[in-house]
């Protein structure tokens, strides 16, 4: 399988949610420039990311709305629902728990895991807060295929290594510091502090 | 001045971070390994990315932490506050509100804005929730530096195209879309879905 840049598979992801609106607005066939268009790109960085996919579209009468979506979802694998973990039941673990655009693609929250006290043993919709002692034995339990890292900075190579250790092969890290995993685990990286810091740094060079 | 890639920048925010944990556990100087090792790269990328900016530290001696410290504060803009607003007062909104490492880094929150009339006039640690329609004469009147999006996707370039025209030159982006801002403009997308969906993709192929 050819290696895929992690900057396509992000292209992908912003042309599903394009294809997405079109079918709400109820357009059923859309070309490669009108694509590019609201996705930011141009039409040959479209044609070229799904290039690495297969063959879409015809010539001339361009990509149906509905079939390019659903091959995107399948590539994406987004076909299937994923079990999904939340360690650290703060501000920001309590609004990735309720985000929509998780759900809706198919990630759904079966645990949530805290150190506080008081926040063990809480329900959020039904789903309860363990403690973290519990991690590894949740995590095999319910068969947990990606867990989403939402702890302080100082803790978050602690848990990533007690996560893969469970066998989790997927994470996604809200913490701001760069965790290291072996190979073979997948980790991508949430930062707002470091995206804030990179404006701050461009307004600061002016 | 040296054009500085986007991933450098990005590191140097968070050797900033191991820094501000060096100096709480007391340790006074760190070698650029010692620094790398914490920071999950290399000895040889942490001289290279301070290479950029002049000559840190001494050979065998390595780095002051407070030293070295202030000097990135400097480089990232963190040496002054930012003046901050934030349109979209939902979850998300909510967290980023009260997220500690923007505070912490200088980044103040002055101004909120929604469209619910439920959410307009609530009072956030003494900041008004304002109707988006008094967008730009806010931003002006406050001198607002940079934006968050935390809008729906459908709603973020029309925020955005009002934001920028109210002269703001900074964007950190939080809504699942590509967004573009005309040149002048630094734009930063955190974008959560994308991140998962990555980790999806590079699980499904598996």
């Amino acid at each position: 399988m050819r290696k895929v840049a992690e900057s396509t598979v992000a292209r992908l992801s912003v042309y599903l949610r394009q294809l997405a609106e079109l079918e709400r607005e109820g357009v059923s066939t859309v070309s490669s420039a009108a694509l590019a268009c609201r996705a930011g790109t141009t039409a040959a960085q479209v044609r070229k990311d799904l290039s690495f996919f297969g063959t879409f579209g015809k010539r001339g009468l361009g990509y149906s709305v509905s079939e390019l979506s659903s091959e995107l979802r399948t590539i994406l694998g987004l076909g299937r629902t994923w079990r999904v973990a939340l360690v650290g039941a703060g501000k920001i673990g309590a609004a990735l728990y309720d985000y929509q655009d998780f759900r809706r693609q198919g990630f759904y929250i079966r645990a949530v895991f805290d150190n506080d006290p008081a926040k063990i043993g809480q329900r959020w919709n039904g789903v309860e807060v363990r403690p973290a002692s519990e991690l590894e034995s949740v995590l095999r339990g319910e068969a947990i295929d990606i867990v989403i890292i939402a702890v302080p900075a100082s803790a978050a190579q602690g848990v990533v290594d007690r996560v893969v250790s469970a066998g989790v092969r997927g994470i996604l890290n809200f913490a701001p510091v760069r965790l290291t995993v072996p190979p073979g685990v997948e980790l991508k990286n949430v930062n707002m502090a470091v995206e804030m810091e990179g404006l701050s740094f461009a307004l600061a060079r002016r």
